[in-house]
């Protein structure tokens, strides 16, 4: 199975470069921008069929090394 | 309104990143893990009420800035 997990950071924290896009867009002409945040998209692919299971891999593979807790949140998509 | 934009590699790219996060993810212990692909996650605050229009803006956004259409595809999530 599939999991496709997003990585953001919590609210309030810093994120310069999310910040220098959200400029570069108002330079390029689009004035409706009024804000940016940048985080990172992971796909991964899973040998196992339990869903259960996975998920609960996922989250320690998070915890472990694709997020940074203290700055960053995360969520979990499965699919077959 | 609120845009979630997700930008990833097209198929047949290399990922070199990916590739580095799934040998971790095997060293870590997590031998279920067969592949990685690492992308993007961009959210956008617009000052627009319009969904049609405010679609189609975000799409030149990601031509001219935010997504690389020789290597990589994207998807947009409106949301009020």
């Amino acid at each position: 199975m599939k999991a496709r997990i997003h990585v953001y950071l919590k609210p309030g924290v810093l994120d310069p470069q999310g910040q220098a896009v959200s400029n570069s867009l108002n330079h390029l002409g689009f004035d409706e921008v009024t804000g940016v945040r940048q985080g990172k998209l992971i796909e991964i692919d899973l040998n196992t069929a339990d869903a259960e299971e996975a998920q609960q891999r996922v989250s320690e593979m998070c915890d472990k090394l694709l997020a940074n807790p203290v700055i960053e949140n995360y969520d979990i998509e499965l699919s077959a």
